[in-house]
């Protein structure tokens, strides 16, 4: 069986989605073969640049017709964020499946929409919450399941990046609300709030603060990118996202939870960490070693209790047994893999992939009522949104 | 210079004291010596075998005539909380110095009635906030004050505990509300305060929640102590205190803060755990590898930046030039003997010790606003205490 | 410019390989495009599975055949050790550029051989060290190369595995030294070997021991591989290679050095790692955390002095710019991309790629030197071999 | 019970069992009591200082009058090396208890004297290997004891410092050898070989190899002491002891080793570190960690097996019980106090302390059997000593 893609999007996240399309036949042939048929994009240069590195077969530079093609049986959307919902709709409403990468969309109404989209159609859709797919993750989520964690009394995250905390870096599109949308909260929450969905449940009430350190910035050159720093000299312009964000949850199960978002944690590259505390064990997961998580069972005997670090690594890890002997790791980009990989059966089985834009919607939702906990100053319920 | 203690209390905290009271003439001959002169307490038989075992050269039943007695220069206060607030105010009339444990009191009011009477009469006084003389620590607040951490944006602190997950673990007194006064928040949460003062600075505003996980449990046997386990079969009891407390803060200088503090993390025996993040450098200690702090600098070379683990045992670190070669760790013990060591030379240098009253004080109000913010839902500003 | 590539063999290092053709154009498009031309192996029904799979355009179940094309530029050899020879010098003679997996021979006659054949046509040739291409130990060579760990007093190195603790294991060919030529000695001892040839240079004389522990084990059924397990009730065969072996050096700048190579240090899935001990600094490598580098400096400030952790994926590592950003780790699989980029980069500057069979030479100098020593009981200098 | 102590040398050692003494009625009073009762040293001045400081009620500035006391039962010899044999002869001579710091003596032949002028009189010997005192070792012992740890194949230790990698650091005693007998073999080999026997067994034959990279350092002024600066200016002196010694062992069991020691490893302040690997488990430990053991078990479950980080500090870890709650670390210090405590309870129980003088001898054995096999360049059996 094979699938034919079609791409919107051709920057960081899609390279990362065409890497995944390129090596998942090779590490899982048993998945439904995808074939890189479009991209699109509207830098005709810039497109056609990546079409030929990446491996496509062809291009388009307007979504439209890339829905509108025939021989496409799957839309892969990584265009800017305020791009994807009509996207999004376009494709349900032209039958294909959907791949949307995170945030699913800029509101909490967007997302519904685009949820609602799918489904009255049936066609499958997956958005892309790629550090689930970490076998470390994948472990984590799977002693929680067979109780082997036993009650959750408590979830801990923390997103830590520290990529602005020089203040002459330039006011790139990610610090600016009308383009982004969000700062940390949309950007490192959304994942944080999504890996404690996977791995938890439902959240009831949040309350939560936000800061943003630096109120001004100067402004990009154009040829600024996300990474690109522009003149000291350049005149500034109000930072209008936030650069860190905090807030305290109760889940649905009874569990506490407290969250951490920032861009200004010096020496912390990546680090989405998590730790979970239950009646039977505990786990802590740090994503710049991805590779590790850390298990702790209160039932080993008494002298020789702590923390395992378990490299998850071995076949019996999930997704492992694909790539290399125990102990070689994998990086960052094989998630992606795992992802596609799970799009793909899920679609070759006829049942939703997870996360799906169930999953998108719910994410949104909580990231809605942090917002409003911070603006209000008070605790919010999930139900309210 | 000698200095005759009386000490009233003989069980941890009284075996720790007496240690350092012991060990400080040996490391540190420079200070006054402290001669242990009479312990205190209820229970002549558990007394008189304390008293023989740490080494002390007398004994009083009653605290108020260990105050009166001629003989005293410093009252150490290490009986239960509630009983700090009638020795320390009698101490203070008496003339005597004061080192009290923490809690200082059970209430605000209370704590400020203590370093009101000490005060006015311009006795030494100290609390027992011990972490701080982890030289680990000592680094840490060097480098804040030194400015090589900058600016500060974040701070976060837990302090994780796993010693009554066990729901057969009995109702010891430090479950019960009218004895303890409060659960993980004033056992823990205190400290944490307290090294966020010392560290930080001072707060603005908190918001809180809290949770008691286990809310019946047996009836301890009466020979039951801290880690004593009663009779499964036993009537049960309500715990009336919290298991797990979390608050989000606001420093007065603009740094946004989290904290937590749980008895229900499996796999913690000790975490007293901190982290800074300021636009300069990071640090990062965790008390259950005190002697060692991770320490980050924003201007590193490029190639070559990350978190350096400085084991704070060189003869440069804090208080380690009167211990042991370089590499040669010490323990928690030791961190009583710093203390002791600073109060001692306080008093020779007519000045009040640090932490004293006022740093008591002041950790009363963070936890008080934090109780109220959970009772009432809200964000409660320190100065409304 | 693109190379057309054919290659011999198809399990675990075909894949590695194959995956590293197919990705290289896309993160490192500056490099000549390797073309997936013809995949080489004698079992067709296996072939076909693995040409398809991997995405190879033709297949050959003779490698002279391979050889003979003349489409094909270059030879990849990771066929068994034993075959290595014949298709090299074949290789050569056709005027093919060589890449050649390790053990480049079965001894150092063979591989001298091979380095000559390969010099005297001058084609390229590489051999596939590929831990050298780890960002992290990139750093490494960088700091030893700049002078930054100062003159080197101390080298240390260890790779420890875990797969054959179990007895009952079978006795497959890599535990057969009529195949497999050497046991841990060959199989990990040579990495490390090679890594301090890189890191380090020559060595002068050594000294070492092995032990077999496990001298029997049961005969695999047909089906077992590499991982597989067979009967336990399976009649026993002899173990004939080393279990462990150990080994002392003395580099030829003067340094001294330490070699630990075994299959039975549980716990250890692939822990390759070394230390170097500089008169100005250390750094310490583990792969089984292969993006990170643990550095010190004799020369940072006296109360900060402490091993780094560098997360080696900041544009400023080596590679990493072709990747993600900061913090977002690659893995095992990404080190043979490296090592292929810098192949195709060699080829095209008409330079002679690094590592290449004089470091196969060189490496398997001093595994003989080892083995000799071994037997002898004695120091044996590499300028006997 | 109590036991009178009498006490050659007041220095490093002489601090770190005068903490013993005092604090081992404290925290183990079970024990019978030592009582502080002389200590003794040539020069008058220094040896009133420590007498007050350490809190000693006599003073002696001639051992022979120390020795010759009726009221001394037990003689602690923490003089120089080279004094050790003279002082034990005669205080086995004179009946008393005696422990001696390591090394025993300077020579093989020396150490069996002593073991053998004790033995004759029935009196207790004890020899100062401390480290075996941390509970995380002694965990180790039981885990090998109880076979958990099953057959073991691999021993692996390693002592590292740096304290003299400054090449202007004087020539302070410890690098001479008429005074100091060896350099980083004897220091700190010392160490690792009583370990290595204390855990795994005998030695059959060992080979090593040594090296001195600083061959001439400035002499020190009259005031330098061990960790003193003399100046850089002064004329030199040749250094006459090993910088750095590794050697590989055969144990009797069958098991392999191999062993590092050096005081020229940057970022190394005290690595005293281990790994053992056996059939069923795994275990390290570094004492710059010392409260840690990582425990690997080869028969945990498939997906979950990891070295546990224990934190050996819990009530079932030895000697932990006298101590604090769960969790609250000991230091350097305290490893004494566990072997006084040893030496006391011996005493009292009509038994041997463990280690004792055979323990010193053992090692004398192999320190000279390495140093034999330097010179000779060859591999010799212990029992060729």
């Amino acid at each position: 069986m094979k699938l034919n893609v079609g791409m919107v999007g051709y920057k960081f996240m899609g390279k990362a989605h065409s890497q995944a399309y390129k090596d998942a036949p090779m590490f899982f042939p048993d998945a439904p073969k995808p074939v890189m048929k479009a991209i699109c994009g509207r830098d005709p240069e810039g497109l056609a640049q990546a079409a030929a590195q990446f491996g496509w077969e062809s291009m388009e530079t307007d979504w439209r017709a890339l829905v509108a093609r025939d021989d496409i049986d799957l839309i892969d959307i990584n265009a800017p964020s305020n791009a994807h919902k009509d996207i999004a709709l376009a494709a349900a409403k032209a039958g294909k499946h959907i791949f949307c990468e995170k945030p699913l969309a800029l509101t909490l109404a967007d997302s519904r929409e685009m949820l609602e989209a799918a489904e009255s159609v049936g066609v499958k859709h997956m958005v892309g919450f790629n550090y689930r797919f970490a076998p470390a993750v994948q472990l984590a989520k799977k002693l929680v399941e067979e109780g082997r964690l036993g009650r959750i009394y408590h979830y801990r995250a923390w997103f830590l990046q520290d990529w602005i905390v020089d203040p002459d870096f330039p006011l790139v599109w990610r610090l600016d609300k009308n383009i982004a949308g969000s700062g940390s909260l949309g950007d490192l929450g959304a994942h944080l709030i999504d890996l404690a969905h996977f791995l938890i449940g439902d959240m009831k009430e949040v309350i939560g603060m936000s800061e943003t350190f630096i109120k001004e910035r100067p402004m990009p050159s154009s040829m600024t990118g996300l990474s690109g720093k522009g003149s000291v000299d350049a005149p500034k312009g109000p930072v209008t996202v936030d650069d860190a964000a905090l807030f305290l949850t109760r889940f649905a199960n009874g569990a506490v939870g407290s969250f951490e978002a920032t861009r200004y944690a010096l020496g912390h590259r990546c680090t989405n960490a998590f730790e979970i505390n239950g009646s039977k064990g505990s786990v802590k997961f740090d994503f710049e070693r991805m590779n590790e998580l850390q298990v702790y069972f209160g039932d080993d005997s008494e002298e020789v209790q702590g923390f395992r670090r378990v490299l998850a690594t071995d076949p019996a890890h999930a997704y492992m047994n694909a790539w290399w002997p125990a102990g070689h790791t994998i990086g960052y980009g094989q998630t992606f893999t795992h992802e596609v990989v799970e799009l793909l059966h899920a679609i070759a089985a006829d049942r939703q992939p997870v996360p799906n834009f169930r999953d998108g919607v719910a994410c949104q939702a909580v990231l809605e009522a942090v917002e409003r906990s911070i603006v209000e100053r008070r605790w919010v319920g999930i139900e309210e949104m």
